[in-house]
């Protein structure tokens, strides 16, 4: 089958590789419908990550039931379905306790695992015509026959979930006001899922201004922080107030302000959202954290943040009694609830998608992504 | 000052009383702006309490702070507030849980008490120019100085937490389906919460064209329950499966099919309602009920419904394993945040209000009101 | 294979049966060590159900795995294994919301199964020596090597768990006062688990003097039901007060006060326990119900019995603001960390245990524990 | 009235101060019975915070209501109360929540006040004969009449509910496994707290073994850091595990391993208790911070630590999907039912007090304290 396989740094190619096999009783093979490119997938692409040449990328999969395994009991051929990233196992410890992006079976001798992903096991990705899925009972959420929602459904197999899953972090309540730091795919479908739960006063702070704009776009307020402190600009808004709760959509890779654009020349400073977060949000409040942090970044700007130290504020963040939680998101616990926001009508994440194409033309799609070129945000590949 | 007082069965008046006064050093003495009438005023104009002549109505109160005592600390002369209709302490047992419905300081002998209601305390309700409020820094919620959102912010006193509180009861989450059982002025309200709460699907079980109108206006979908079985009509709508989640917004006056209008000759059926719903809801779900019901109904149908005794059907509830809250509201507990969501322009629950009037023209209103003449469902009066 | 086979009513006889085999890839053996009879397997026992005879009791069993299917995964031949009573996939809807008790996929056109009881799929009995269990990833819970702890473990099947849910239903807290009804195993096991909890009181309310004498020993104050009503003895000894917390760990077969003892002639009224509840537990508390309640009883005491129908005083419920929660248990919710506490020597629930016995005298016990003879109260079968 | 006044650093003197008044009619004159002095109480004592001379410490105090102010509710003259070390209103949005802690009343400007400490209000200590505590009925704590349980009693102002508190922040449930470090008076409360609430393993990780004996005799497992790594220790008696949840008891304070004795010569490594509790605590766990952490420490170890910054490990703290919750405790959500675990006898909290001494004799007892000579650890004063 053809499949975006990593070359080197910056380059990825579309080549024949194997086709996937139902390898053990509970695995499906899907055919895919539709992929997405991650931004995570950039950290790969650019070089910053272990990942070595050769890997298939593709966590991000939709699409419809090939073939079924012996074991597997509920699914069957045809089904059209999406994928969580996560891999998960369901009988597991963490999976029981519903954290599925925890899994310890898929991943031996880690917690989580993913496809197409360096570290996160031996799951091959599915920017390609075919997918493995291991325990395809669990895994497979099922959709609606046809092809209606395709690009909003694809949404479900990671930043839908992973931006509801910073509002539930944070513990979002109807009546709220809530800080979203980045307005990347991830901190829009955030801010979008604080205001699915009623809050009533969604800050959204970036500083590109097609971001922002689609922030507005979706009834939150923006904040550019190339304008001013963000904090500031939030607290002058609120008459001096803080916010409820905050919900970090940026992680370790955050920049300071006067950079000029996403991707272009800019200051590192992977701990100045976190640290934003404890001055914006009022006592008592709490901070969710999909944002991506990690414990090994050997391109980090300093020794410790290539091991993933940060320098945090945390007697102030003592005094204001904050909470925080953190870690990626367990898909499973919210995609059949957000899919049926969606087949209601409630609910249309695709707006955040930028562009559709083919899967032969995936290099061309990372090289303008990663460049964020002609509005390049996020991309459905479709095999 | 004037104010609606109860003279018999089907009458009031408005009359001539004394002036409340600053009893204890915690009171504060609100100048009423608006005061509605509420449907269980209805129980008490129409004789089917204990209540005596010359109570003055009135639970759904707001206004100015005119005056306050020497230990009220951080409200003032001047400030715009909404009461809930319970009268809470703030430090009882039950205040500091958060269930301050049931405060066992102001109605001694009793869990709760209330404005202007029989058996609520000695509490002289807001339907007149001026009321006493106790525990002021407590009871009273700061509004914005002016008049605007009038009608929006005197639904806080009462049917909008208390709708809400059918969602919070029923734990309805974004992306569920709900059952609300009664489209009157607490199921609009419960309906409209579950919407912002984000439900996926709100279905909303009533007879009155109206009132399933306004439910559909809000993004509810209408079940007439005289047209079929409405726990049939719902299932068929969902394929066969019932809802995730259910609100009883109807209480112990429930009606069987077949009665041509509220207010009209029909059947009661106290218990209809809540064995309906143990049939619409699926196993794990969860029933919120913040419908009235008493434990003395001198006019029940029954002499088991005269002491509140219902048959329900337990063994089907239990092999559902389903939950089920009750109680009246705790409207402290949602009021603020509700409030927050008008200031925002997130809400505006004064879509259920009917008619405004001043508070001479009540007797007329009391009339209208209780038979439902000319649209009357949900009255404001001013002072 | 030996196994206890339902014959009539009052008489089960242990004879040969088809070993069981793996069916399905996700399937294990299991070679059982020890299997109890619950007071649940009486209902069958007494022909109080549709149970046919040739049907194999046993639903709370533990043994040794002797075979796995060949998509088992991480259970291994030779591992010691307890089952939970429900048999459950781990992956439908209401497995993937913890609600194991309520397995779709299991028992289809229901929502829940069990090994060996009417109703509850096709799922063979453990009162035998082997047993044949479904999802053996999911459903088996790895315990110590050895055979130490045998009759603690043997209680992780069902009734320590399902006596935890009653504590976890009833949402009790460290430092809370909470009324059982009921002392048998169940009953014991969910004061057991209130104390494990932290609750500063707790009443056990039976008539059985061995019972309350047991509820005595771990730390509970015994309530006789025959001496005067619980509801005033429990409020005397509180200074008037009723509990914060109510369990109900009798169900349908509830008893008036009065009988000479368990299992004699005496008035079943089943609607007694939760009316009491409702008495006993303070205003903004909740009910805790794990005793079963089903929609069809033929031994009914009444029509409405016979369908489940039950005269709630549902008035007063409302009035308290309780809430209450039923179902049968979600084992595998608490059977891990249950364990735990058993290996840590914190926790020894053996002691409800009154006989153990070989298999081949199964039917000598049933007579027995059926008339609660010789102090048979609950008593695990060794093949 | 004599009072113990903060002289200079390390010189308390009892002296001659003026008798507290009722200044606002919602507050109580209080006759000091028992005060404890704190070990944050040192912080001031030690010359480490901002405190003049002259301050009153004090803010562990019970005592018996000597005089009500005219706007008293529910407390009488002659009730025996213990005062939550926070003052707090019961109305701002913060108490509303349950947020005691973080009063924004009582401290303007701030959230949070407290009684005799520095920056916390203008409170006057309790370490006196009377103390003026305000709003009367929200903060006293009524207890049963006489002098019975009165150290335990005296535990319920402070150390006794932090520590609870940070079981409660770590969610520790039944069952679970816990890493407390610190076993000073909080860190004991914590680890008696986890076993309270049913915890299966409670570690407690210091290095004096007169802490880690108390720890060992409420059943839990000691670990003396300064024999290996406290860390490892655990996990090797885990079998290779972490625990599931962890609490720090110790704060900004904390020092590595190889001093010889609290007080004595140590290196402050303000980080290392939280990076250790990263290290030890599974993926998906919770920690609970109720160790003091502060934004401004004038004498701390480097630049960083003087303003409240720290080096954490953020990255494994997210791959691990950690949560963490800090902050003082809100007394009043747990003091009422810890309270009822010592009348009931299910708790005696007392073990931790060390010492208890006249008034006039403190400042030989803040001098012994402050060394931990002569086995000081926790100390009562009797006026």
């Amino acid at each position: 089958m053809r499949a975006v396989v990593y070359k080197k740094p910056f380059e990825v190619a579309v080549e024949n590789v194997d086709d996937p096999k139902i390898v053990h009783p509970a695995d499906a093979i899907i055919k895919i419908t539709s992929s997405c490119i991650c931004g995570s997938d950039l950290h790969m692409y650019e070089g910053r990550t272990a990942a070595e040449p050769g890997i298939v990328f593709g966590h991000e999969n939709m699409g419809i039931i090939e073939e079924v395994g012996s074991s597997v009991k509920e699914r069957k051929v045809g089904d059209r379905v999406v994928l969580p990233f996560n891999v998960a196992c369901g009988f597991c410890k963490n999976c029981l306790g519903g954290f599925t992006g925890f899994c310890t079976t898929v991943n031996p001798g880690f917690a989580g695992g993913a496809y197409g992903y360096v570290s996160m096991g031996p799951w091959v990705g599915g920017q390609a015509e075919y997918l493995q899925v291991p325990f395809a009972d669990f895994n497979c959420l099922p959709l609606p026959a046809g092809t209606e929602h395709e690009a909003d459904f694809a949404m479900l197999a990671d930043i839908f979930p992973t931006g509801y899953h910073g509002a539930e972090l944070a513990d979002v309540r109807a009546g709220e006001s809530v800080a979203v730091y980045g307005a990347g795919p991830v901190g829009l479908m955030a801010a979008y899922s604080c205001i699915i739960r009623g809050a009533a006063e969604v800050y959204c702070v970036d500083h590109v201004k097609e971001r922002l704009d689609k922030a507005e776009s979706i009834g939150a307020i923006p904040i550019n922080y190339d304008e001013a402190d963000p904090v500031e600009q939030i607290k002058d808004k609120r008459g001096g107030q803080g916010t409820d709760k905050g919900i970090d959509a940026v992680g370790y890779q955050a920049t300071s302000a006067g950079s000029s654009a996403v991707g272009g020349e800019q200051d590192e400073v992977p701990n100045i959202v976190l640290n934003n977060l404890i001055e914006t949000v009022n006592p008592t409040g709490a901070l969710g954290i999909p944002g991506l942090y990690v414990p090994s970044d050997p391109g980090g700007v300093s020794d410790a943040a290539k091991r993933g130290a940060l320098s945090i504020n945390f007697g102030k963040l003592f005094e204001k009694g904050l909470r925080l939680a953190t870690g990626q998101c367990n898909v499973k616990r919210y995609n059949a609830r957000l899919r049926d926001l969606i087949i209601a009508g409630k609910a249309s994440p695709d707006f955040v998608v930028s562009h559709e194409v083919s899967l032969e033309e995936a290099p061309g799609a990372y090289v303008k992504f990663d460049r964020r070129e002609e509005g390049y945000t996020k991309v459905i590949l479709h095999p």
